[in-house]
């Protein structure tokens, strides 16, 4: 005898989760267990929200529980910049910058051809879709800064350029209150050559 | 806009679990976002059986499915010692070392003045109430090595030793694979304390 059939169970729903081994699951399972039913209800009344609520808007791919999204049916959002992201949680972090009042494409993925991730598995052929037109004369590319991203970024601007829009990328360097000794030689480099003018 | 309404419940309610914070909840709900619905149902189903299921023995206290657990149940234990612990984790990992073959009593928790936990709140009358009659020879405490747990364990050896029968305290010293150099002072003093002959 271990754990009872009904914790085991829970022990090994939350082992799935990532970041979460077997030890930590069976702490959160105990405590689980020992707060009132209503964590246990809350939780398992939200996941299931979650999963009827929130879908992805068919026009940038973000995430929302309307179609368009908050984002796309705005009328105070610049219709002529469209910022690339790879993931909606990607998209949050942008807007919690509050330092872009455009729009937003999540591609859902980045480029990876050892994982099978081609161009056709990349939400792409929508962003060419509103490029056409005159609105967008901008797309900023803010994909990871990882080996994927990047190639991303590159295979998106070739695309991107003969159609006529501006193609920028955003800028890498040291990290806002990080330490020039401690940065690593890949981003001190990116760092100098995108230096400015003061 | 940051998050849908139905992300931002889950990552509250994946928050109140402990050592999760914000940022781990938020990549816990986008994990369960993109893994096929199978895994939020799971867990929610999980929850739910854990909650309908899983209740407390009314003897031992202990986690169980079925009134009395298997453990009270089984005629393969021995009836004659209870090893007295402070939480249903406490026996579980006890049941796994495999070094007992007795009867349990889960108190519940420790005696803790600071937090309002006195000798009421915790499973000690059923216990007092196992030990009468004839059966019961040996109490064996193994409360945690905290202020809390040997208080609670020093509190019941008072009230157990009277009714003639036999107390013991587990044994504390320099865990197996552990180092005498790295070794708390507390518990090479309990380990020296607890010597025996070779």
């Amino acid at each position: 005898m271990a754990y009872t059939p009904s914790m085991t169970r829970l022990i090994q729903e939350l082992s799935k989760l990532p970041g979460i081994g077997e030890k930590t699951a069976a702490r959160l399972a105990f405590h689980i267990l020992r707060a009132d039913g209503g964590l246990a209800d809350g939780l398992a009344a939200a996941l299931k929200a979650l999963k009827e609520q929130t879908r992805l808007c068919r026009t940038c791919h973000g995430l929302t529980e309307v179609d368009p999204c908050p984002i796309c049916a705005s009328g105070e959002r610049a219709a002529d910049v469209i910022c690339v992201v790879e993931e909606p949680a990607d998209l949050i972090a942008i807007e919690r910058s509050r330092g872009f009042r455009g729009r937003y494409h999540v591609l859902q993925g980045a480029l990876s051809p050892l994982d099978g991730v081609g161009p056709e598995d990349l939400q792409i052929g929508g962003l060419l879709q509103r490029l056409r037109g005159d609105t967008v004369r901008e797309v900023i590319l803010a994909t990871n800064p990882t080996v994927e991203g990047e190639a991303t970024a590159l295979y998106l601007a070739r695309l991107i350029k003969p159609l006529g829009v501006r193609v920028t990328r955003i800028a890498h360097g040291i990290p806002m209150g990080g330490d020039v000794e401690y940065a690593d030689v890949v981003t001190l480099g990116r760092a100098l050559d995108g230096r400015r003018d003061m």
